[in-house]
C-alpha cells in the first residue's frame, strides 16, 4: 500500500476532502469485459449515505456517482463493460456547510487527527476534518462495488454490527437476515432494542460509542493469498485498519484463540463428496495466508465518533491550551455506517488476491485425490 | 507488501526453507553510514533462538547470522558502516532432522497451512513446514536489528506478553523490568508461576496454548506514517499479522474501544514545557494513521501451537481420511518466542515510516506555538 | 511503474479517454507547502495544447485544468498550498467529435495499437484512439508542472527538438534561446525553414514523419538516483519510452558512445571554486545510475504520426483484409507537440529522485575535500 | 522498480559486491511446478563468464552457482521443481584480488560511478567497483534462467552484438547461427575478423570501445505489456538501461523511425492462416506499449569500458587533482560480455509480463473473426 493506494493488480487510489469540490477514486488493473454501469456501483453508496436514520449524521448527500474513464460499450452484447483501462470514479460534494467548522479550524480535536496532521504537514483542510473525514469512505464502497464484478457471483460478502459499546449480539441467536430489518446491520433481532436504547442515551449525553463489526466472504476458493507479506490475513488486516476510527482487526477467532487449546484450535478435516470438509472454522477461512475454502471471517473495532458535545481540553496551533465542543452534525456511533466499507474493504482485497493468485498459478487449486489443478 | 518483501522504503525481502540449507533476507534501502556488523544483529536472534528453556523447541540451532553484502570500512572512523547498497543476511541451518517430518509429506496437519500450500502450489517443501516454519522469523528478527540502526537510540522497542492461555497478566502490577527475569518476557511477577503452571499442564497433554504480545515504541516523534492506505497503525496491523499464527491485531484500546465513550476516547491534550502532553493514550500514539508522539502501542494474539500430540481428524494429499498426531520438537505456546519477532516487524514498519516521513516532508515535525518545521 | 501509475514517492495515476467526459490524474506523495493553483499548471498544458500551429492538430481544446483536491490556504501566507493529500487534476475534453471515428470502430488501424488493444482486452474506446491517444498527455504535462513545484527554482528544465524527419540540426549552431521564436522548438534557426519544407510536403502528401527530441535539466545535484534497478537513467529510459510514439532513449552520448574510445568516454573532473567540475559530459550528468551535478541529457525518437490519409493494408476484427485511410485531425509529426511532455516526464522523475535521495540519506551529496554531507 | 529489486509479480532482488563474500539474488513471484535445478542455470552463467577470451578479463571465477531456497521435489514426478516459495541463488566470489584496487581506495576514476556514489553514500566498497562491478549481472543471467522456464519453450530469446566501436554488421549477411563461431556473438562472419582487429588495438593502445547488442524475443503472443507506465517498451527500456554501461535503447526501428515516413512505419496487416500476418516490423513488436506477437526487437548501446590504462585527469576524495590509470584485468569492450545480460532482462521483463497479462485477462488473446479470448 502506497499512501492513497491499496492493492497490488487491482489497485484503487482515492483522493479528496470532505468539503472540497469532490471525491473520488481511480482503479488500475480492473480486467476488461465486466458490466459496469453507474447503477452498478450506486446501490452500495446508497447504503453508506449519510441522513438515513436518526443515528447517523443528518448531513445529506446524493452520493451519485459519476464514471469517467475505463468503461465502453461491447461491440459483442451491446452492453456497457469495463476496457481494462482505469476506471475513474467521481462523487460531488454538494452539502459541505463548511461555516460550521470555521471555529474549530486552529484547533485540535481530541481523538481526532488534527494535531497529527498540523505536527506532519504543517498545513490542513480543516473543514469537516478535509482528507481525514469519514466521508473518505464513499470511495472505498464505490471501489469495492467494482471489486465485487471482479469476484462475481460466487463470492458472497456481507457485514453485521456484532457490538455497539458494551453490547454484544448473542452469536447463538446470529440470523443473517436480519440485519435487512434493523438499521444497525444487527444478526440479533433481541438486541435491537438494546442498541436503539443505548444510542439513544448515548445521543441526548451528547457523547458517542464504539462499535464492532464481523464481514464474512463465503465461495472464495482454497489457494487466494500468499505467504509471507503477501497473507491474505495481513493484507485483510491492514486495508481494514486503515479504515477511519478502526483500532483492531482480528481473523477467525482472532483474540480469542490465545485462550483456545490446540485441540480446540486445529479445524479439523473430512473428505466430502465435493471436495475436504472442515469441521471448525477457527482459522477463519486463512491458513498460513492462504484461503482454506472456508468463509473468511474478519472483525473490526471501531472507537467512538471523536466528534462529541462534551467539552474536552485540547491546545490550539498556538500552543494555547483550549476547550474543544464539537456541534455539528455527526454519528454518535461511526460503527453503524462502516459495514458497506468493511465489505467494500474485503471486497478491493479479495478482488486483488485473485488476479495475484491467477498470476501466479494460473487460478484454480489442487485438489486432494485429483492429480492436478482444477 | 508484496508475497515475500515488506516495507516500501526500508524493504525486506525474506527466502528460505525450514529445513533448506540456509534461510535469509535481503535488505535494501538502508541509510549509509550507520554502523553494522554481526555482533549487532547477533543478540537480538539469541533472544528469539530455540533451545533456550523447557517451554521452547528443544531443536538447537547456532542461529549465526552472516553479513554478505551491504557494508564497508568507512574511511574517516575504520568502522565498519552500512553502504546504503542491500544488505544480504544469511543464517545456515545445521540441525533439521528432517526424518522427524517425512510421516507426514503427504498428509495435512490441522491448524498448520499444509492443505492451503497444497491447493495453491501442488507442491510443498513439508520438511518441519518449509516455508511455513516460524523458523522464518529469524530472518525478520535480523531485520530488525537493521531496523533499530535506521532508528537510532531516540526509539526504543520492547514487547511483553500479557496473556498465555486464559490467563493475563494484571495491568496495575505491571513492571517492565520483570521481562528479563523469566522467561516468558512477563513484565508481572505474580503471573509468572501460573503460567508455569498453566504450560506444564498444557505440555504434559500434549496440547498447547495461545498467547497475547504487547509491543511498545516510545520515542516516536509526531509526524510519521501517512493517511489513508499508508496509515501507521494500518501497515503495523498488516506486518504484525504476516507473523506465523498470528490472529489479531489492535493498536491502543484496541477492540476494547468499542465499549468506550466518546469523552473515555479523546485523548486530552495540555501544553508542557517541551511540547503538546497526552493525558491518556487510548489512540495507542497513532491518530489518523500518524503518530501523535505518545508511545505507539499493539497488541497481537497468537493462536495455540498447531503441532500437537493429541491425533486430530484430517485428509491427506490422495483424498483419505486420516489421523494425525505430531510428534518433534514443539513449543507448547508459539507465542513465547514471537516476543523479539513482534519487536522487529515494528522496528521494520518504523524504519520505514521514518525514510518515507523524511521523503515527504524533509523530517521533522510542525511544533504548536512555534513558526515552522522542527 | 504499475500500468497506469509511475513514480515511487512522487506518485502519478492518469486515467481518461481522448473522447469521454474528461482526462485527469492524481498525484500522491507531493509534499505540502508548495504553492499551487490552477495558474502554476494552465502555462504548461497551454504550450502543448492542439490548435496552435497548421503543423498541429486543429482539434480546439482550452484543455482547462481544475484542482480538485489537495490543496488548501496556507494560515501563515494565505496562499494556496499543497496540505501532503492527493492532488486530483481534471481536464474537460469539450471537442471531441466522435463521428469522425465511426468508420474505423472494428478496424485495426496500422502503426497504432488497435490490433495490440483488441489482442488484449477484445473490447477499446476506439474513439479517437480512446486511451491509447496522445491526449493522455496532458495529464503526464499537469503533473510535471507540480513536479517543477517539488524541484524548486535550482533545477531547470527545457527540451528542443533535434532532428525532424531525416533533417538534423547542427550543433554548433545550438541556441537555446531561439526555441521560443519558432512552432519547432528549435534550436537552430537554419534549420526552421528545412523543416518548414519537409512539413508542409509531407502534410500535403498525406504523410507523416518522425522526430527527436532533446531534453536537458540542469542544476541536478549530485547523488540523485540509486543503483541498480532504481537508476537514475533507467528511471529516465523507462518514463521517456512511455511516451506515446516514443521509440528510443539515449542518455548524454547514448548510442554514439559505441563508436567512442575510453579516453573520449571518461568525462575527465578538475576541482573547481564550487566544488568538482567535469571537463565533458559523454555521461549525460549520470554515472552509475546516480546523477553527478552535471546536465542530464535525454534524447527521445519519436516515430512518425500512424494517422496518414495514404491507404494502408490491414485487417479488421472479423478478420477481413481492408483497406485503412484515416481522416480526421492529425499532426504531420507528433513529435512537435512533445517536447512539453519529454520536459514534464523528465520533471516528475526527477522529482521522485528527489524525495527518495532525501528518504535514503536525508538528502545533500558529500562533496570531495569536505568533512560531512551538504 | 526498486533499488535492487525489478520486476513486478515476477520480481528480482540481487545483492552482493564485486569482491565481497558472494553476490546473488532472490525470485520472489515464481510460479511453482516448474522443474528447476543448478543445471538450468549454469550454462547461462557460463556464456557470461569472464576468462573465455582474450578480449574479456582474466579473471577466473568458477560462477558456480547454488540454489538455497524455493525448489523440492515434486512427489508426482519425482524430479526438483520450484515451490512458488522465493528462490534464492547464491554465487560465491572466489578470485578477488583485492591488492588490485588498493591505490584507487579513494580516487574517482573518470567514466566510473566513483564520484557519484560518494557524493551520494560518502562510503563505497571500492574493491572492484563494490555494487557498481559489472559482476552483479552475474545475479541477472541467473535470473534469466529461471524466468526462462516461466516463459516456456515457446519463446525463443536470441542477442547478436551488431556493433564494436565505429564497425556495424551488415545486415544484409546476418546469420543467426554464426552467433555461436566467433567469440563476439557475432551475427555477420564477414564482421569478425574486422572485430579482431579493432579489439586488438585497442587492447594494445590501452583504451576500450562501445558497442551495440540486439536482443530479440520471438514467439511472444499478442496481449503481453499494458498501457501506458507498464508499456512492454517502457519496462523493457528501463530494464536495459539499468544494465553496467548501457546509455541508449531502442525498439524496432529506434531511433531511425524518427526518419520513416508514416507509410514506411505503419506495419500493414493481412490476414494469415493462422491469424494476423505484419508486412514489416519497424514496431519491434510493440504496439501502443502491448506485443502484437511479431518479434520483439530491442538494441542497447554500450559505453567503452571506463577502466583504460591510458592516464586520465581526475579528482580524489580529499578534493585533490589526480590522475588516475587503471591496471588490473579489465575487457577492452564490456558489450562483448552484455549479450546475455541482454537476453536474461528480456526474459524477466517479459517473464513479468506473462504474469501480469494473466493477471488482469486470465491469459491469452483475442484473435479476429472468431468470437472469444483463445
Amino acid at each position: 500500500m502506497s499512501h492513497n493506494t491499496f492493492g497490488h493488480l487491482f489497485r484503487v487510489t482515492t483522493w479528496g476532502e470532505s468539503h472540497g469540490p469532490a471525491i473520488g477514486c481511480v482503479i488500475d488493473g480492473c480486467p476488461p469485459g465486466l458490466a459496469l454501469t453507474e447503477a452498478d456501483i450506486q446501490p452500495w453508496l446508497d447504503k453508506r449515505r449519510p441522513g438515513q436514520g436518526k443515528f447517523v449524521t443528518q448531513r445529506r448527500e446524493p452520493d451519485a456517482v459519476r464514471i469517467l474513464s475505463g468503461v465502453f460499450e461491447d461491440s459483442r452484447t451491446g452492453g456497457q463493460v469495463t476496457t481494462g483501462t482505469p476506471i475513474s470514479l467521481m462523487i460531488e460534494n454538494v452539502d459541505q456547510r463548511s461555516r460550521d467548522y470555521a471555529d474549530i479550524a486552529a484547533s485540535f480535536r481530541p481523538g481526532h487527527a488534527d494535531y497529527a496532521y498540523f505536527a506532519k504537514y504543517g498545513v490542513r483542510d480543516y473543514r469537516g476534518g478535509g482528507r481525514q473525514s469519514a466521508r473518505e469512505t464513499a470511495a472505498r464502497v464505490a471501489a469495492g462495488a467494482v471489486a465485487r464484478k471482479v469476484l462475481g457471483e460466487a463470492v458472497t460478502l456481507r457485514a453485521a454490527l456484532v457490538q455497539i459499546g458494551p453490547h454484544a449480539v448473542d452469536r447463538s441467536r446470529w440470523d443473517w437476515a436480519q440485519i435487512a430489518h434493523n438499521p444497525f446491520w444487527c444478526p440479533d433481532a433481541e438486541m435491537v432494542p438494546i442498541w436503539e436504547d443505548h444510542l439513544e442515551r448515548t445521543r441526548k449525553a451528547g457523547s458517542s460509542t464504539g462499535a464492532v463489526i464481523e464481514g464474512e466472504a463465503v465461495g472464495v476458493p482454497a489457494g487466494w493469498g500468499a505467504p509471507l507479506y503477501g497473507k491474505l490475513d495481513a493484507e485483510l488486516a491492514g486495508a481494514l485498519m486503515s479504515i477511519n476510527a478502526s483500532k483492531g482487526v482480528e481473523i477467525g477467532s482472532g483474540f480469542g484463540s490465545a485462550s483456545l487449546s490446540g485441540e480446540e484450535n486445529a479445524d479439523e478435516m473430512r473428505m466430502g463428496e465435493a471436495g475436504p470438509i472442515f469441521l471448525s472454522n477457527q482459522a477463519g477461512g486463512v491458513l498460513g495466508g492462504i484461503s482454506t475454502g472456508q468463509p473468511i471471517v474478519a472483525r473490526v473495532a471501531f472507537k467512538p465518533t471523536s466528534s462529541i458535545l462534551s467539552p474536552r481540553r485540547s491546545i490550539n496551533e498556538a500552543g494555547e491550551e483550549i476547550e474543544v465542543r464539537t456541534t455539528g452534525r455527526h454519528d454518535p456511533c461511526v460503527g453503524i455506517r462502516a459495514a458497506p466499507v468493511v465489505e467494500a474493504m474485503m471486497a478491493c482485497v479479495l478482488a486483488d488476491a485473485f488476479l495475484r493468485h491467477r498470476a501466479q498459478t494460473g487460478g484454480g487449486a489442487f485438489e486432494p485425490g485429483r492429480p492436478g489443478r482444477a
